[in-house]
């Protein structure tokens, strides 16, 4: 379980909205479904599971939660972000004591970090932790940058292993990898093209579409793997669509409701994040039936 | 304690390194000098407060010390801070609870947010709450901005009734004062020259280095009240060195070293903030020693 | 004619639109009333006279008929901004031939450029031009930032005289006054509030806006150097509204359109900018009738 | 010579210091040497033929030089860039009469401008000139970004044929696509990885690097176009360490350099920018050394 690679949806996380509970049997519901429809891991509390919105008590009955219903058949790689070093050391241990497989951890910054700080904190996090870990860098969101030169740095902590980078700047991943040569194995992120960064030598996606095309996700990976890549690029040239949908709005909102229609009663995104638009709604509607029509036909569907 | 006016300290927090106590004697002593010294009200949880870096339950602890050591001689205003509307109420009602007399309140954006859903936040969070709020903008820190328009759609909140904005924008808050034409009262923040504000109609000034500075900060507003400008802007002009220099670095840090410098044993900024460099702290000590230096001298020193 | 102070309206540019002729008659009518009306200087070819959206042929007929109307009545200062140094000293010298009394020097950058580059540019245009220069910096719209330690830098070379800061950030100007110590004088922009820079020592306002309000620009400044602040803050309050309605849009088209609508056949903004739309036009009539109409008044209609 | 495809170098731009004369017989050997060496087009006046720091009468002067040498053997499409629209179309008419082959067509931005008017420039530029057009987005050079959205109502102008996009976001070149469905043909700019965009589709590369590493881009296109991806991947993570030098650097500075480097005396990069530093001229030989020592080894030598 410590072989991280293929397609990681990053789950939502259900809340009922005045009670803050957990959605317990939604989120067994989703878990199980992906797993049968053979995705290669699991990260909860990832952007798209609304992390930054949720108490630590309720991220940790979703990581319970997740564990549990997974049950040792795929790893389970939950985010850990905060914008202390104590409070990031603090949610890894609480979530190796529940069982994960490794983190994704991230670093929030207020104040404004030199390289040296944020450095010394994926260090610190990573001494206290004893599985995997994957970097996660997303100057947009998170306000701070990991370069490929601190990611350098930091492929020599034993259990920094992966990374994922979400600038949309696909170049800097090469960068990345001609610089730590296979000691870091790169996930791709939504931001960028995943066929692309598994034909430089990355080891998977870690997604938050996947929630909602799960088998479409690994038939690409599969692809990618087999060395189709003409056939790859048909599926991921198709598929991307969702993604041109998925960035003209907010992606948690997203995913949420790409899997209300599908029947996984997940609930809204949390507040103050405001429900999507009509439009949006259907133009998620639209984009599911228009991949997953493809992909209920046959190889040839793809391909045509 | 409802009228909010004058000098408010954002107050640091000092925190014991390894047990992450708060060190309640320091705090205790600077909050009760501080109040000998003459400001008008005590602001803990700003970024200052680097509430940040803290968890709930030491915030909580910050609260519970400062009300309880203030023992209602000045209005005590700690910052509220959350993605999520959820825990903004949830801090602002424990809070309450126990005994403040308003809060600063903020919102952290993780993903983009309408203007519709972030006038809305600062409403439900109003509703839940029922005492003064003072709402604080901060574009650059928080990720989000609360324009004047949002701003005055909110001054018909009736609890809301203070803004404080550091975007570094002077002409804004003027714009801000011609649209909301007294339903909301304006705070300086240290982005913006605090004279300014006040001669422009403001009533104050939440400030981190009025911690360090705090009879120099009364000093200069009670000239402001006075009407004595020209003797104000002498005082202004060389006080702002001591902004010149905390912009130059982290305010949390200097601001913490500006107060050991002055004995208070606060500690530093907390991880995975780094130490200041030397010279930091050599420029620190040398426009402590400045300012306290004519303001120990008198009026004249002053206005030489 | 050296010594520059008071107000100083940046003046559009009125262009055929077929023919790309500069219309002659309109720029003298402007120049010859704004002059009439109390301006203390001209300043061609800034971004209100939209420099960048025109060849340098019809720069040169700008500046020499601007010269030739005002006669020596007052200072002519025109915009000088190229990303190349050898093109800045082109149009300096020029301009010098053509006997303006100074320059406002801008730079483009293209490529980032480091500290040193930008300070030698501005110091080798210096020693190529004999009058004084306006150093100007406006980083939203030049792409770089010429800073309080730059501008204290190039404070030692003689002819460079005067600063123009258009970072909406008040308190950098306070910054650079206490570096350069009278060395520099600072003149505000209209991304300030011109009162708070005259209060804080400024000596005049370089100003769009200034082509619309002369009379009104004059009159606040008269009553900064009398020292009759309240009266002045009561004139800046509402003066201020014209700058909220300018920074909804763009700043050369509302200009051009508020000269149009005073009867002054200016033309529209240059391709590719668009016409402001009605909403606009609207706006701007209002705003003009209100400013103008208290003025009509009487000092006691400003302090109402 | 209407069908663009494969390598463009962007020419750089030898200009002697005190003259500003363009260096006829330098640029004449480059030219030469790089048809002689493969590349399938020209494209003087881009980023890297430093326009913003040319005169208009010096970018004439180099078309004219370039089309001449050039005598019809590969396509000559130099960049015409402008704030205003009369400029931009007066340069493409000059450089059309002086026997271009297309234009690389380029907007800068003073004044933020709408959707509508960015699109307007683009055709009123278009319906003046009567040979292709590569439209050229770089928000981060230029000030101002031309969308997928915006490219795909553009794609209806007959000789609006092709595009290349310099915001590093590759993803936005698939979303752009899949829009255009062959209407517009995308050329890959060096913040992509070039591969990446000839195995999605694109038809080629307009670069800067290209004028020192002409045979080697050209190997890499015709290993992408004969679908040998395993060897072109191998040949391109290894050229993209010339990329990693090149963008910590100023990039004309780099390619000037480098050229320098390998004889060819264009000089330096133009004022204001400043000279490179030693360690930026020790990595940029270490890499030309590096990439031309592969290539000169075999095949083999790229896939060992």
């Amino acid at each position: 379980m410590t072989d991280f690679h293929g397609i990681f949806p990053y789950l939502v996380s259900p809340v009922e909205p005045l009670t803050g509970k957990i959605k317990e049997d939604v989120l067994r519901q989703l878990v199980s479904d992906l797993i049968a429809k053979g995705v290669h891991g699991l990260s909860p509390l990832g952007s798209t599971g609304e992390f930054a919105y949720l108490t630590q008590a309720q991220r940790e009955e979703i990581v319970r939660i997740v564990v549990d219903e997974t049950a040792g058949r795929v790893p389970v790689v939950p985010g850990v972000s905060a914008f202390s070093t104590e409070e990031a050391i603090e949610q890894a241990q609480r979530y190796e004591v529940l069982g994960v497989d490794g983190i994704v951890l991230m670093l929030q910054a207020y104040f404004a970090l030199p390289p040296t700080a944020i450095v010394r904190y994926f260090r610190m996090v990573a001494s206290a932790f004893h599985r995997p870990i994957v970097i996660y860098t997303n100057p947009g969101l998170l306000g701070v940058d990991i370069t490929p030169a601190m990611i350098n740095t930091l492929s020599e902590v034993p259990n920094i292993q992966y990374v994922k980078d979400a600038s949309p700047n696909t170049g800097r991943l090469l960068t990345t990898m001609n610089l730590v040569e296979g000691r870091i194995k790169v996930f791709s992120a939504s931001a960028h093209i995943p066929l692309v960064v598994l034909q430089m030598g990355g080891v998977g996606w870690m997604s938050g579409p996947a929630c909602i095309f799960p088998e479409e996700s690994v038939y690409l990976y599969e692809l990618a793997r087999s060395g189709d890549w003409n056939t790859a690029w048909d599926v991921q040239r198709r598929m991307w669509r969702a993604n041109e949908v998925f960035q003209k709005y907010s992606l948690a909102a997203c995913i949420k409701a790409g899997l209300q229609l599908q029947g996984y009663d997940v609930g809204p995104a949390l507040l103050p994040q405001e429900p999507l638009p009509d439009q949006a709604i259907h133009e998620i509607r639209h984009v599911i039936d228009y991949i997953t029509g493809i992909h209920k036909g046959s190889r040839k569907a793809w391909t045509a």
